[in-house]
């Protein structure tokens, strides 16, 4: 693989939630209450069988706002500069996001999720059930974020 | 956003590891004792800074010998059809890897991890910190897993 070699994604989906812009996303939206849909797009329709076995989903999808990025960052969290790669900050080389998102109900092609921290119209990626088995880890060290998530501005 | 628009990553690494076809790779990797190296390449380095703090890290890379897709699809742990969403498979429109791997070592620009069951030469999109308040999920329905993961034949 060359390393200026580019790959190339198609959205399987769109996010529709209730915030808006960036600035609207609580930092710790992933602890919210908000529920928003999931609108998988009705080719891909067949693949959510059985998802409602689920109550976690792995949601990826595109921070499409993000623009540009620094290797070093500050968080709202201290006044420390972080190794990009140490935070969940949406501008990144690759602006991929992630949350874990509870399930809630699932519609025909729509599912709605609790906790999913992404803005209105983000691209929906891929979807992977939540796996406690592969996915949840018991002895974890959190680096810096180590008693700092209380002290968050959401 | 347009159906048909395109989106388009830049890899930020490669992931050397033993398995050297998707073969090689056990069906419960992320149990396995191999370690694997993540190379971010040189340009990245800086956003690795802290890295050492955190026991587990979210791996995200390209499944770079994935070849289409079918939205149902039989996994090594029943003989049933599965919504290809709920399963863990290579072959998704968006051919995008996620692992929660264990952080043994970093040298320079090199990650050596544990329980990541991406082949040679994959290409790396992203790295994540796995923070437990955010991503550990504590009351969790695994859909069809459900006592399955002894089954597999790895």
């Amino acid at each position: 693989m060359s390393k200026s070699h580019s790959l190339e994604l198609t959205p399987i989906g769109i996010i529709h939630s209730l915030y808006k812009n960036m600035g609207d996303v609580p930092h710790q939206g992933y602890k919210s209450e908000e529920i928003s849909q999931i609108e998988v797009f009705k080719e891909f329709e067949e693949g959510l069988k059985d998802i409602e076995g689920f109550s976690h989903i792995i949601v990826i999808y595109w921070f499409h706002k993000s623009r540009g990025y620094h290797l070093l960052v500050k968080t709202p969290w201290d006044e420390s500069l972080h190794g990009l790669f140490t935070t969940r900050s949406p501008h990144r080389p690759c602006p991929l996001g992630l949350t874990v998102a509870e399930l809630v109900a699932k519609e025909k092609n729509v599912l709605k999720v609790k906790g999913l921290d992404a803005i209105d119209g983000t691209p929906l990626l891929d979807i992977k059930p939540y796996v406690p088995s592969i996915d949840k880890k018991s002895v974890v060290k959190p680096g810096w974020f180590e008693g700092r998530l209380g002290k968050g501005r959401s």
